[in-house]
């Protein structure tokens, strides 16, 4: 057994902790609840305690932490995060720092997710990763050489916000056609509410009780496995429009592997079919051929172990 | 005065030799004439020719070659080139090594214009580089962490083949609406001859003698900035694109500079205004500040300079 980190994936209402092998193993895992209103110092003497009640507190080599939001990675400080906004400013390297195993290292959720597919779906073998993230929002986090790409200012990655359509709808970042604006949960809700309009679902009304504004991407995926039209319909041109879209990445970035991750990505095949439809049609052949496509299977433990491996030197 | 290198851009009616310094700075050039149908084995003989011909042939610490086409970087090898189909297959690493300093280095020419713009522009300073080169095609070059990203097979960077519109025209490479079907050389010709089939142009048309048909960039440059309104249209509506273009690349890659480069590129501020009107609505703040857009003036010298430097450890 090599060296040991713990992994914090700090959500807004739970935390998860664990440590973690230098391969992405946990080992150890704990949960506290959180809040969004919650008071950093008094969480981090919680995540402190808990931390030295882990059995194999004594073995730590470094600590990382993942969290939503804007993260200054260089100084280990929450600058702003969307889910606990009592936490801006909070420099989490020094208020952890003198009790948890150092090195301390902070970032954000979707940079953590791809580290743990780094190392949960590649062993760390692949050289060049794309992330995404499919939730409400649609994120992303980049692995060159094998290695996190955080760019000029910690930005990178912001796929989510990458156009699909130049002039389509507003998305709530400023611009307009964004990919999250197509793919991300809520617009795939939408969408089907949208067809509903003019085509009845037995299989979707059942689903949800009659209430329509209670569809999820997971009503629809089970929808469209019992061969409702409209939920296929739904994920048929989710799935297109991601083809199209990782067409565009494949051409400029010529990955190795680009994995799917989060809750609109349990979708599986309803959406890699489309894609590897529209991907062998629209980029580069060689490239094309060089991507594997996959849909992460350790979903909910990336961010953690992620979180663990930014320790890792 | 550190280590020299010398780099060889082979283009296709002409071959421009060139002692490098470290830093990007020429100290001796030369140059052969080429054809379509030339025998690289001829070829080869007559770069080794005049390159021991260069007073500073003893001092060479490597050696860099740069191309259009598809090059396998680790070989050395001209796998395919459009303007030398008769170099198919040729190993340059093979052909030029006996002769002159190795290492021998191949790569790309957006690759190669990319690894000059980087030593030109920011004297090998800035950490991450997004390099556009403008002509007939679009290509590109990644710098990233101060390094040419090449991706799993070397096809990294076809930034012409991004997608701007997902159902746009069809581009060459099969795929549909490609960036540069948008704002390529000859589609702006193209588009200017569309403007003219209703607005008549004294301008342009005393510029190409009334043939609209020898309409090229440098035309609609020279007419936009004599005030003509059809080649104004032309070019704001391309910076438009390439700024909504960039705004992606922006949010997706957070780079410190992105240069333009090319014969598209002398627009100069035709281009560059829109751009970064675009940017400034579109992109993430924090990534689009932190990120300078320029136009490369060492335009021609880019491919020379970074194939030398290819050599450079």
């Amino acid at each position: 057994m090599g060296s040991m980190y713990l992994g914090i994936d700090l959500g807004g209402t739970e935390i998860k902790m664990a440590v973690v092998s230098d391969q992405g193993k946990i080992i150890e895992e704990n949960r506290i609840s959180n809040k969004a209103n919650s008071d950093p110092s008094e969480i981090a003497k919680r995540i402190i305690l808990h931390a030295k009640g882990m059995k194999n507190f004594k073995k730590l080599r470094g600590t990382g932490i993942g969290a939503a939001g804007d993260i200054d990675q260089e100084k280990g400080v929450i600058r702003f995060s969307p889910n606990l906004p009592n936490w801006k400013g909070t420099n989490l390297r020094a208020l952890l720092g003198k009790e948890l195993p150092g090195p301390i290292m902070v970032d954000n959720d979707a940079n953590v997710a791809a580290l743990g597919a780094y190392w949960l779906e590649t062993k760390g073998k692949a050289k060049n990763m794309v992330c995404i993230t499919m939730g409400t929002g649609i994120g992303g986090g980049l692995i060159f050489d094998g290695k996190l790409y955080r760019g000029a200012t910690g930005s990178a990655g912001e796929i989510g916000h990458v156009s699909y359509e130049p002039f389509g709808p507003e998305c709530k970042c400023g611009n307009l056609g964004c990919i999250e604006r197509y793919v991300g949960a809520q617009y795939l809700n939408e969408r089907a509410r949208e067809l509903l309009k003019n085509t009845e679902s037995y299989t979707i009304s059942t689903l949800v009780k009659g209430n329509y504004e209670d569809i999820t991407p997971k009503v629809l995926a089970e929808a469209a496995e019992a061969g409702d039209s409209v939920a296929k319909k739904v994920w048929e041109e989710a799935g297109e429009r991601l083809g199209i879209f990782l067409s565009s990445i494949i051409n400029l970035l010529n990955p190795d592997i680009i994995v799917l991750a989060g809750g609109v990505s349990r979708a599986n095949n309803l959406l890699l079919k489309p894609i590897k439809d529209a991907v062998a049609k629209r980029a580069f052949k060689t490239s094309a051929r060089a991507c594997r496509i996959i849909i992460s299977e350790y979903d909910r433990n990336l961010g953690v172990v992620g979180a663990a491996l930014l320790a890792k030197k």
